[in-house]
């Protein structure tokens, strides 16, 4: 496909993504539940089907050198595809958010003023390897009422390209335009360029991905972007807190695993407590080899004090294994994504609220507090997508936070903030109801 | 003020707003409302005092030889005053937006999730002439519990720098940081490049003015920015409808102010009324005045009609005084802003929504209709930030809400969508609180 091709073919798909979104807007619930439930089905029936394309891609990719955890990451296992169905059912299952119209009030004039949920018309979505991703994406789209314009990961491009075979025909049985759903069949580059910058046919763009995909992408996109960069997410341990519950919750926060965006990377321990603390989680972060960057003062700490709180056993080869190192500034803002944790000792809440607001990626930030007040004041003050007390930074998800489902994580402001779910992927607009009201 | 000083004075201005929302994120709604009674009065005692500096811009302005009726939009006569000062204490008087946490719920895991309502945290304001907007804008910054920075025309220069005294002195008084409230105290135009490209210090650009100013800033931006380019709105004269009111508030819709965004500049009628409603609203356009620009349907039918359904005694200087004109594919995409309207017979509700979802600005659009089911229709599929039935497009406005005040009107589907008061100064972030569960 040359350039204009390129060109070309994106904005048919746009144009007609467009429409499809009118024709969506209109759908009742029944045909956008039957279109699910149908592509549910289709899941079940087509497994053996999906195996051929989904094999076509991982040849490729292990011809092309790709590590293997690459390679499986791309795989449409049974397991797998019949989540995707379970994903389906679930979302089959769910009420509406479409056509609701909150607190319509009258207005002095006498006009009735409310606002209604509609959908928000045109998504792209650009995600890397995974290929369920365009089952999750699609299975959002239609429930919500939109059109979405898909662009998977190259390396995936046989299985996706299967799979919205599969979603368009679920809408074309429940009486929805197949262009509801569209994959963008090209794998050349430009064609996200176009994606992009095409704010007649397309509203919003949800990128999945590395970080540098995601940067790219904002700094190029016309229109907005729902995203977030970082999850330099933090866990500040109190004084007073519980201690023991300190202690769980810190280890769950940082260990449970290392790679998720709502991971704990910086800790944040009062004064007060730091002595008794720093020791006792020191000593189950050594034993799972998480390596601890510090500030001098719980590098003092955790230096004198770690031996003694392991097992003796274990005493004469802790030298080895606990990795005890001074931080860097650089340290404070880093999402580490690996057993790594920054470590500071603070004041207080005060110092933990102004340190949080100033390195977090205002992703997601918890205090372990037994005090009501510093609970109140860190909810309040600390600006990031999810403030928690006494619980771990993991929950931050949209299915942990009853959505349902997730199409992405914001840290921005505006629009929707943290998990997005189906509520994110709408808008409200105001409506007006009147018996001939005219402005004197 | 050179290049470097006005870059140093603006990261300077941005990096006190940012440390003031921090202190406005944590004050009481007490102080908030009795800054905004301070302000009042402040406002009415210095009433005198303003005058100076007001007649400081205004011989400029005449110097510079602007228009009479743009002079007159600079002046802070004490009638204006007396309606900045209401304002604000009406504002005083509503209830606080900040804090509130919506549906907190629990989950299966046993935490509890909400969602809180906190301010966005700094707005740069960006308009032309008008002085009053600068305590409007810093009203409804102070109410909302952010802080913003206000850079006003230049043409007003010495009125914005004597009220934004005012307003830091109310701050002041009520314990709040004064630079919650900033005026950029330069008339360099390298400022606002500075002010729209600081996503560390500020959250969102407000700009109001010519399409021209709106236009290069959004294009420029770093950060959000809430605004609305073109307010070409329609009103759709249905079959079945009450000709009496479509005759009432179309007239309304076009006559009642020609200048303003929300002013229907495109009419819409249903084939099958258009032979009875469009001679009798074309007789009431063209006794004011109204150039009407038609589609060759309607045109006929104004061209037969219009001369029997005037007053006789009219009648002999019909022909000089309507001004019936063939309309142009531009036409339906126009903002006239001025007495000219352009007129479509469409087959009905389907073409109407097809028309304005292709035309419209996604400001504000009404149907007048009789028919429940087309009413539904319309309020559904229309596309735009307002959508009403049997009222005037001229009530999209943030008063006639119920919102008490407006800061802008948005035509984008993030965020706030139509007029934005204090809540679309807000965001709403996830609380989560737990007895220290943790992820399985």
């Amino acid at each position: 496909m040359n350039a204009s091709n390129v060109a070309e073919t994106m904005q048919l798909l746009g144009s007609q993504a467009r429409a499809a979104s009118r024709a969506m807007a209109r759908s009742g619930i029944a045909a956008r539940n039957r279109a699910l439930r149908e592509l549910a089905r289709l899941l079940r029936e087509q497994t053996d089907a999906l195996q051929a394309p989904n094999q076509r891609d991982l040849a490729r990719a292990r011809d092309a050198g790709l590590a293997e955890p690459m390679v499986d990451r791309l795989k449409l296992t049974p397991a797998i595809l019949e989540t995707c169905a379970e994903g389906c059912e679930q979302l089959a299952a769910m009420p509406d958010v479409i056509g609701d119209v909150v607190s319509l009030r009258q207005q002095p004039s006498g006009i009735r003023v409310g606002q209604m949920r509609v959908p928000i018309g045109v998504f792209g979505m650009i995600y890397e390897s995974r290929p369920n991703v365009t089952i999750e994406a699609a299975s959002l789209s239609i429930k919500s009422g939109n059109a979405c314009i898909l662009r998977g990961g190259s390396e995936a491009i046989d299985s996706n390209t299967a799979l919205a075979a599969l979603v368009q025909q679920a809408l074309q049985i429940a009486g929805l335009p197949r262009e509801a759903v569209q994959l963008v069949p090209t794998t050349d580059r430009a064609a996200v360029g176009h994606l992009i910058a095409m704010p007649d046919f397309v509203d919003v763009i949800i990128p999945r991905g590395g970080k540098g995909l995601i940067e790219r992408i904002s700094a190029e996109a016309k229109v907005p972007v729902i995203k977030h960069l970082d999850g330099n997410c933090h866990t500040y341990v109190d004084d007073p807190s519980d201690l023991d519950l300190a202690v769980k919750v810190t280890d769950n926060a940082k260990t449970q695993k290392y790679s998720p965006c709502n991971a704990t990377e910086s800790l944040l321990v009062a004064r007060g407590v730091a002595p008794a603390f720093l020791p006792r989680i020191g000593a189950v972060l050594a034993a799972k080899g998480v390596e601890m960057r510090c500030d001098p003062e719980s590098l003092a700490i955790l230096e004198s004090n770690l031996c003694s709180a392991l097992q003796p056993s274990a005493q004469a080869a802790t030298k080895k294994i606990v990795k005890l190192v001074p931080a860097t500034e650089q340290d404070w803002s880093e999402e580490y994504l690996a057993p790594i944790l920054s470590i500071k000792v603070v004041a207080g809440v005060d110092e933990a609220i102004e340190h949080i607001n100033r390195y977090s990626s205002h992703h997601t930030d918890a205090i372990l507090t037994t005090d009501h007040g510093h609970a109140q004041r860190f909810l309040r003050e600390v600006d990031s997508a999810s403030v928690m007390v006494n619980a771990s930074t993991r929950f931050a998800d949209g299915f942990e936070y009853g959505l349902g489902a997730e199409i992405g994580i914001s840290t921005d402001k505006f629009h929707a903030r943290g998990p997005v779910g189906l509520e994110g992927l709408t808008s409200l607009k105001w409506v007006v109801l009147g018996e001939g009201e005219v402005r004197g």
